[in-house]
């Protein structure tokens, strides 16, 4: 009753349906729910989204529990299994075991962990990305697989090979290198204005762990397309996000330029609305 | 650098400019930096937008430290001070003055406590409403007063007379009796339809203290017009909740429906917008 | 590995193995940790150690999320289980909803919530105690059992009617009507300065529901007479803070007079010793 | 009232005194309550009790809001300044800034960070530590410096390189760079069975800026004889844990073997002495 128990779905057993698995990034508990409604079978708990809420950069300046404190308020308003922005483990090995604890004790199946160094920069902010060799990145994956104690934890290796620079051969050998350390799942980022590279990753790729990508840059790909180029999961890491600074940029602007809200009253969710997605009734039953 | 140092205006300062004061909720640093940047001189932490992002009822189950954090969180990212919404001060006058201690050391220079008994239901959720008597609430008032360290530090009364029922009569009585007790500014809650209620308050209020408004059902009425009413400062209290919801539907459905976000891209704000918010080449420039 | 996966017994479990259930009041997951060193099979999360530890006082200033955070944190270092100190609840029955959901996501499997008024003031503090009416707490207890969603979940119904001094009769009464409104066990609190009023209630008790006692003001009473007069459990409540605060007092008076730690260093534990008990090499053993 | 308000002299003053400054480690405000009741002039918010409190080890698993939470608390007890253990700094320049803001926020007047690499380990763990370069920290100071908002706040620069075992001249060169780079003060770590390194760099150092030291390994120096040899600033950094470690089990044990607390009474802090350190009646006093 009310909540949903920790009855949802794995994201493995999302991904294991065997379609098309599109993810959409949320920042709170409220967009996590709105995206379910939607029809989303899963929520990115985006890094981005998360610390730019906070008017901070996307450049490790929260920490892990912080992180985990908002992906954790977002699996308890839902359904659908969230998936985890874990950056780079939040350090080395010790970090990514200590994360993978935290994360299963709050009911989180799934993180990625990418092989940038920490602290970490956005991927889409121009900065030089230096990334971390490929064993000391595969060992942080066989940490975090040995660590898990519930079998249906999920962990992508995200490389952000194409995002320094250094070709879709690198990513290639990465993501193998993931794969064999234990990965569930491989990662390939791209700021590529384009597919491109993304698609001439996917037709060399011959593995058999699912394939994620995160369309920012190239957002005229159509997802059945991608689907049948191979890829397994696509998540649109921050929409949410620009979406509501476009929309309460607006809303700010009117209600000082009018002088009052009335011209807003059609156009934005009604109290009623709000008391529904509280689930207000139900709570009020419980109180004679 | 960076980030605005504590040297905000206090909530008073703005107050005392004499001009009406327009303050409009928020329920993120991410939100309240946008409404300083759209031109607000204050923003209200509101209880309503902050449990909303939780997807839990505005019923007190969020606790003070919980609302404190998205406060505080707030009053970071700003230059302008905020108005917390504190509910009903959280329990007994040892709660009141826990909650005062708490959010002077957390920089926020102004709160707001209601006469509604704990735990409380959210003014506009059709609920019976149960009041605290005049003396208990004066009593809160005056031990917020006491506890204070800083002189700026701002508390407002508010009284949910009228949304309980009892009449403009019992409003004002109240109210009196609020700011004998030591309130700074009374805010008198209204859900009738129009103006009216507050209007006949407005009409034999004679004190001196400010009068605060929170216009959710009578959204019609002008800024201007409630200034020369006699009306201090007005609250736009859930109307950045409620556009976050509808703007977020949209993206969402949209996302689905087309398959890919092209559509969206001209719509939403870009991400050069989000790290201009986030001041990201400041941030970067202290890392050669 | 390195921290006990949550397949550590429920206090309902540990309840039923038949034998006297010897339970120790903590603050922290270290203090927790050392309790079972010790051998407790449970962990009381005190809200008067935990409120302490903040030098506050029990008074329901701290709030049911930072109660739960000193569970939670206990609960992730042990493989015993703790048993929650919840005060009244935090509120009505929609915080008793909340709490609930909150601390199974938690992982905590026990909870004892008494029926004083929120908010409370510690049971041994001198002061009038207001207690709620049956119907409203065994409303409280009814929401308790038919919120939990993982059939262990053990709840407490605490009666606090020996405490507010209106007799053994009342005690009774109310723990009759406890256990029919769900509770797993009653714990019948004294301050009587003896077990007097303990054994007058035990006597006349003959419910099957077990009772718990906190023999805080009659330290005489041994375990195995209790067992044998009707206790299931003994919880050990306060012991560890009192023990901290002496022993703190007189590591930092030596310090000063002596102006040096040599004389300390025999009778505190070693480096080594903080090492083990944060499982050090373990951790270390991850990063080759 | 109530609180000691935020009119605490910083660490800064202490220093300036020209006295020897003796601070204790804690790990919790009652802890600290505690140091401020002996004598103490300030507090350190030693990392190590702060993650072993946890049941953790203190190697960059807790995140830096959680040891400023742990320092917030402290402080909000007391009328000294805590000294915050900041590692190192929690990252790089970025994570230093906004480690600074936070702080600074919080009311702490003075941090200190060390020359290791992030994720650090404990200097006492028997683990290789590998530091930073002099240049790479220089401008960690310096970042920190410029950050600061208030004039008062203090940073130490405190050198691993006698523990790392590079040597005196090493530390000498280190401590002058960070001097320069504008550090407040130096704190030199030894791990030494004897207070011989220290006194090498004593014999050696001409500068003006303040040298800290933590004795643990050379428990037999005298705090007099320290202060005429050079230093500062004596940090006493994990005995509390130490106490609190060795209490613990000593009052588990006995109730377990005793079978009732009666043996225990006379040996620790009674209630009273509890409700003194919670200043109860004052709170008390608010609800009439």
């Amino acid at each position: 009753m009310l909540k949903p128990a920790r009855d949802y779905p794995s994201f493995r057993a999302v991904v294991e349906r065997g379609e098309l698995v599109r993810v959409v990034g949320a920042h709170s508990a409220l967009a996590a729910a709105l995206a379910e409604q939607a029809g989303f079978p899963a929520v990115w708990a985006s890094s981005l989204e998360i610390s730019a809420m906070r008017a901070l950069p996307d450049a490790s300046l929260l920490s892990m529990n912080e992180y985990l404190r908002a992906a954790s308020e977002m699996q308890k308003a839902l359904a659908i299994p969230v998936v985890a922005d874990c950056d780079t483990g939040f350090g080395n090995n010790l970090n990514v075991a200590h994360m993978v604890h935290e994360y299963e004790d709050a009911g989180i199946t799934a993180v990625c962990i990418e092989d940038k160094a920490f602290p970490k920069m956005n991927s889409f902010s121009g900065s030089r990305h230096e990334l971390v060799d490929v064993g000391t990145f595969c060992s942080k994956l066989t940490v975090a697989k040995n660590t898990q104690r519930t079998p249906d934890f999920f962990v992508i290796g995200r490389t952000e090979a194409l995002i320094s620079g250094i070709g879709v051969d690198e990513a290639l050998r990465r993501c193998e290198a993931y794969e064999d350390a234990g990965a569930d799942a491989v990662l390939v980022h791209s700021k590529w204005p384009t597919n491109k590279e993304v698609l001439e990753f996917l037709q060399v790729w011959r593995r058999k762990c699912p394939v994620v990508i995160v369309p920012t840059t190239y957002p005229k790909w159509n997802a059945d397309e991608a689907f049948r180029a191979g890829v397994s999961v696509i998540i649109y890491a921050n929409h949410a996000l620009r979406t509501l600074i476009s929309a309460l940029q607006e809303t700010y602007r009117v209600i000082l330029r009018e002088g009052n809200t009335l011209g807003l009253e059609s156009r934005i969710a009604t109290l009623h609305d709000v008391f529904e997605l509280q689930r207000l009734e139900e709570w009020k039953s419980l109180q004679p």
